[in-house]
């Protein structure tokens, strides 16, 4: 087990980026605790079974719950179960809820511990990609609310999230693309040598190679990937400037989902991103979006919108970015070179 | 206007208590804020609309509800109610919460802007006396669930919490009483020559003098109150040590309040922490609960348990600071001296 990266602020550790060689290897790093509560992602029954077995030898495991992890479902009313759990389970104000699971699992979770008598510690274990380097780092939780993502929700560090890029071996290959969207975002906002990498791996894997076959350049990646989001997190923990450029791609990204999910189609949280970066880049750089248009191409991932423009606007106007009017867009000078600009949405479809 | 006390964290300023003459006067110091959302307890509806008039004249006012406040109606779904309301009235991540009203009504609204959006910033202008020297500060935020109280909630500081005594003038004696309480406790637990003063005066106004009469005594002394619990609150803000004081007759005191709204019977909360206290008193010192039994009494408190000791025992053990089988309980050494110990409820009971 390795600590990856910290987020830290005024000094002071918030939380831990650690990682080990599979899902079960967590159990290992809990002995701080005395009892774990733990919800899991139906859909990774067998890496929580290990993880379930681990706490059990070493006495630590209260109850475990399994979830049905869905955007429809990542809603307060499920975080209330979540509360009406860990309530019949005796959950004390010293428990700590593990969350295994992708983003909506730790998202949820992270929101349940953080409201229940009002703040329990939490920590998580990613099972996807996207989670591993962006949703299970930096501390935002939340569900959606009157058809509006993220809407109700806190910034609340967990103690630590563990990162294994085994689980990885299992994840759909859609899932696994929602993720290299993510990863090649944070890449596109702090590059070190890490975008070019990133992109290469990721076509290869497109292309047929193994997840099993590339682990030690996943790793690494996703490590690099998770370091620069805890930088940028520690910098700005409650997103009033720094933060704002990890949003790089979803104001359009949002809306996309949105009006995709309104329309009945199943577009991934990454795919939306996707086109939404490719978007953000033409508002500077026609000829840098054709690039990245063509790399998100190679990485299998989706470039251009599947409705037509100005059907966005809406959508984009009841984003919870939107402040005075005006939204806060994150714009691209190069690849590890962005900056924001606040446009109305009117301005910023005008420049596509 | 003038600052009271401060709750300072690691020599960061996180929330102010401030003082003038009327509730209108909160109007004066929203200079640093574009727009202020204004929710208030409908009982005291004449304190609002000066506020409302005072934000409309200097265009501060986006919009303004009233809520009816009770114990009853403290749940998530009126929470949500806000959210709503916040939504459609198009608050944004910059938006000021400001809420006018007891302690329900500050701690639903805290809560609620706590997770609208991940947080947005929000203050209080207490119109309770309970509300002015310790619900209204030190970022208790939450709702009650499942008939437990404040189960669910977060802790997070209002940007201030504005305090004017005139506005006790209209409150009803019973609720008047029942900030007296939470004074007393406050003040058993950091005296400064506060307890025996504020003695004096709640028995003079529990004998018929008026609070317009006494405005200057009592602002000293809710002064005094706020100064004490944000002294606490700055050295331990997530309760994990000295904070716990402040619980100082609650363990009993939720209890109480359980077992009577379950029996049909309206106990306030200040009632139950008076009787609290003196159950907590005789923990220790039985001459010493006598003293405080006499001393509540004169400030018009009660302080008998309204039903049979036994039947404490079964709410107490779901109280929500139960730790590891043991509960927290607050004891008291002498006016000004008290520490905790962790007990379990049997042990409790048995020594009173």
């Amino acid at each position: 087990m390795q600590t990856v990266t910290e987020i830290t602020v005024e000094g002071k550790v918030l939380s831990r980026v650690v990682s080990g060689p599979d899902a079960a290897g967590v159990a290992g790093i809990l002995d701080g605790y005395r009892k774990v509560w733990m919800v899991y992602d139906a859909n990774v029954t067998a890496h929580a079974a290990g993880i379930e077995e681990a706490l059990s030898r070493s006495g630590r495991l209260a109850a475990s719950v399994p979830l049905a992890a869905s955007e429809e479902a990542k809603t307060i009313e499920t975080v209330l179960a979540m509360e009406d759990w860990l309530l019949a389970t005796g959950a004390d104000r010293d428990a700590l809820l593990l969350a295994v699971g992708g983003g909506i699992t730790t998202d949820m979770a992270g929101f349940a511990a953080s409201v229940y008598k009002r703040g329990i510690r939490f920590a998580f274990v990613p099972t996807t990609l996207l989670a591993q380097v962006d949703a299970a780092i930096g501390g935002k939780t939340g569900v959606n609310f009157r058809s509006l993502k993220n809407m109700l929700g806190v910034i609340r560090q967990p103690d630590f999230t563990y990162i294994c890029p085994a689980v990885l071996e299992t994840l759909p290959a859609r899932d696994f693309r929602s993720g290299a969207a993510e990863m090649l975002k944070t890449f596109i906002i702090e590059d070190g040598g890490n975008y070019e990498k990133a992109v290469r791996l990721l076509a290869d894997i497109a292309s047929g190679a193994s997840i099993a076959s590339r682990t030690e350049e996943l790793q690494q990646l996703i490590g690099a990937a998770a370091a620069v989001k805890a930088g940028v997190v520690s910098r700005d923990q409650f997103e009033n400037g720094e933060r704002r450029k990890l949003n790089l791609g979803h104001t359009f990204a949002h809306a996309i989902e949105w009006k995709a999910r309104a329309a009945g189609s199943d577009i991934t949280h990454g795919e939306a991103v996707a086109i939404g970066i490719i978007l953000a880049a033409r508002l500077t750089d026609k000829a840098l979006a054709d690039r990245l248009r063509e790399d998100f191409s190679r990485a299998g991932l989706p470039t251009d919108l599947p409705f037509p423009l100005d059907s966005l606007a809406e959508a984009m106007l009841k984003d919870k970015k939107a402040e005075g009017g005006k939204v806060h867009f994150v714009l691209i000078r190069s690849i590890g070179d962005v900056y924001t600009e606040d446009l109305t949405v009117a301005e910023a479809i005008a420049r596509l």
